[in-house]
């Protein structure tokens, strides 16, 4: 295809007025010893679930040249039993739901529940593909606040839900680039606000993302989706089971819920392979959740090393820690840079004054340790106030 | 969840409204001995190539903590070679792109050059994706006219074009589920129509979906993208490579169009074991290529035989036979049955007086041939028109 002008570009072509001029989504990928920029899980699967993996592919591989399971039976019944396990609730195959990730569930849920006329509203900075997905499904997108300390003001958002009404809200929690959890209260408050803001029209969906939850101190949210046909609780396998190349989120929902993003998923979505990968990893269940038990020793150090440091840092109950508080966004780039010359990858979101790292394995939190112990002292955060450490 | 009133349903969430009263899309799937219905391929991969899908699926498994190659360099990579060696045209990596089926491939050209306030048109029966899709990005759909045998009347189809201006045009060839053939005059005269009706928005899109064009007596399109920014050629593994389950759809087109796609991509969108599972089909090209000989010729058994019992028959550059002509749509549902008595399922895509049946093995024709054998004379067409034979 060499006869094309060289100049030929995004521009030149008809595409929609609002990507003009955009970027795509996604973290740098820069080749560094240390990369703790995409909350990745450090610890390669273990090599008795490698193995099954292979059998499992093997077997699928046989029957390739049909079509998959389109409504994944076997792995939704799965993943219920992985939740009715550790979510102290039981959960059944018809209030699961499978895709490529939590970012097409999102966006089947957005195409479900969202959509042209309609508004999806975060707690920002939140976890950016809420917004950025919106915007794909044409769904209005609104920011609605938080406190300076990253906490979510309740009656400031619950003011937010009546004033702007929307079809579809989203809480993450525990939150991404933040780290801290929603406590419960505020997702009852918050649900109750936006039914009672579209009461009119068969109320609002409440979209919990709990991404982050198997690294929280607490428990998941999943109780709370009894008697509320409303709530969604999303996941993923990417974190917690250390498999984020295989793209697997999933949600929980009355069924009715799950029954609706049938109306807007694409037939046959999910891979014979990634159901037969996906269920081979919630085989050996127990040993990755060791695993995750590891990573939140290791994000409590972190914490705890960097506040000894003199960094602020907000609680997290993730497997990553944001800290600061440096002197605005070119500031935290700069600490940004300074880190990455010392061969360590973390993430700079956006967030003024801001840094994420992600817990990765002992060696590599030293790692980043060593490089922020060498940050200037000017760098680092004044004392933290009374507000953030109580939090 | 025992709680909920058992009388809850999609209708009291707060679905779209353009979503109610909706089924999901999808052919039944009916545990039969003989399935014709969904234009599987009918031989399984080739054991060596199993064994080697699973070696590539095994060291992917040991990365699976880490997201996947974001841009799926290789897989395209691989892509663009498969496409050079058998297009008769040159293809580079930057020429292609791949997505989790043609579905998703679809999907994101609509959201980037389809979406709300644009429409798309397509030349109706063909494959019923493309408008659900569109209505599924908030594309307007436009339903383009066919003639009695299934060609497309360029006039009319010209004029279609230049009185709606649609901003995407799908030219599904061969065409599904008829099986015919666009003669690339067609082709290009619609494509030139389309961009003289939008010319003053920078043209329209022109995505030719040749699914199925491994099977066709002629050649691919791949050479009209020569000097044509706007053309789009959409290609899928599930049918010549014989790996529906995979779920792995492409494009080829200019490098802009892969730009512009990356837009509103889902970031990671492609999983490592998909990636790795698809570089292992593609390694054997050869023998897949083969099998599509032996179908090619069960294909051109299938509507010699069909004819031969008085059956009219669409000509098919595909690996499946449209025949007929039943009495309307209760004529052809009725003929549906009656095979399916007989332990055959074929499709009834809804085209009133047809059905489609999938070329499978030697046996499996056979066994449709055995029970189209026993429609009731009745049943089978009237000799068909001159028109038709020399289509």
């Amino acid at each position: 295809m060499s006869s094309f002008a060289d100049d030929f570009g995004i521009d030149d072509l008809p595409v929609r007025d609002e990507l003009r001029g955009k970027s795509p989504y996604g973290a740098p990928q820069l080749d560094v010893p240390v990369r703790l920029n995409t909350n990745e899980n450090p610890y390669p699967l273990p090599e008795a679930l490698v193995e099954r993996i292979t059998e499992r592919v093997r077997d699928a591989a046989r029957h390739l040249n049909r079509y998959p399971d389109r409504d994944a039976v076997e792995l939704r019944t799965e993943l219920a039993a992985y939740l009715t396990k550790t979510g102290k609730y039981v959960v059944d195959t018809e209030n699961v739901w499978a895709a490529n990730g939590s970012n097409e569930v999102i966006q089947q849920l957005l195409q479900t529940f969202g959509g042209p006329g309609r508004t999806a509203i975060g707690f920002e900075p939140s976890y950016s593909m809420h917004a950025l997905i919106s915007r794909g499904t044409g769904t209005g997108w609104l920011s609605g606040p938080r406190n300076d300390d990253f906490t979510i003001d309740t009656a400031a958002a619950e003011k937010a839900i009546a004033e702007h009404r929307p079809d579809v809200v989203f809480i993450t929690t525990p939150n991404n680039p933040t780290g801290n959890a929603v406590p419960p209260a505020t997702v009852l408050a918050l649900y109750e606000a936006a039914q009672t803001a579209r009461a009119a029209t068969g109320g609002a969906m409440v979209v919990v993302d709990e991404a982050y939850v198997e690294f929280s101190h607490g428990d998941s949210l999943l109780p709370l989706l009894e008697g509320r046909p409303n709530l969604v609780v999303s996941r993923t396998m990417s974190k917690a089971f250390g498999a984020a190349g295989l793209r697997l989120g999933y949600l929980a929902a009355h069924p009715a819920v799950v029954d609706a993003v049938q109306l807007v998923r694409l037939p046959y979505h999910l891979s014979a392979v990634t159901q037969a990968t996906a269920l081979a990893a919630l085989e050996h269940t127990d040993t990755l959740l060791g695993y995750v038990e590891q990573l939140k020793t290791e994000r409590d150090r972190l914490v705890a090393e960097l506040r000894a440091l003199g960094f602020e840092v907000t609680e997290s109950d993730a497997n990553f820690v944001q800290f600061g508080r440096f002197d605005g966004a070119s500031g935290s780039h700069e600490a940004w840079r300074q880190i990455l010359d010392r061969g360590v990858l973390v993430r700079d979101n956006g967030v003024p004054g801001w840094l994420r790292v992600t817990a990765g394995t002992p060696a590599e939190n030293d790692a980043f340790l060593d490089a922020a112990r060498e940050l200037p002292t000017s760098a680092r955060a004044t004392p933290a106030p009374p507000k953030e450490q109580n939090a």
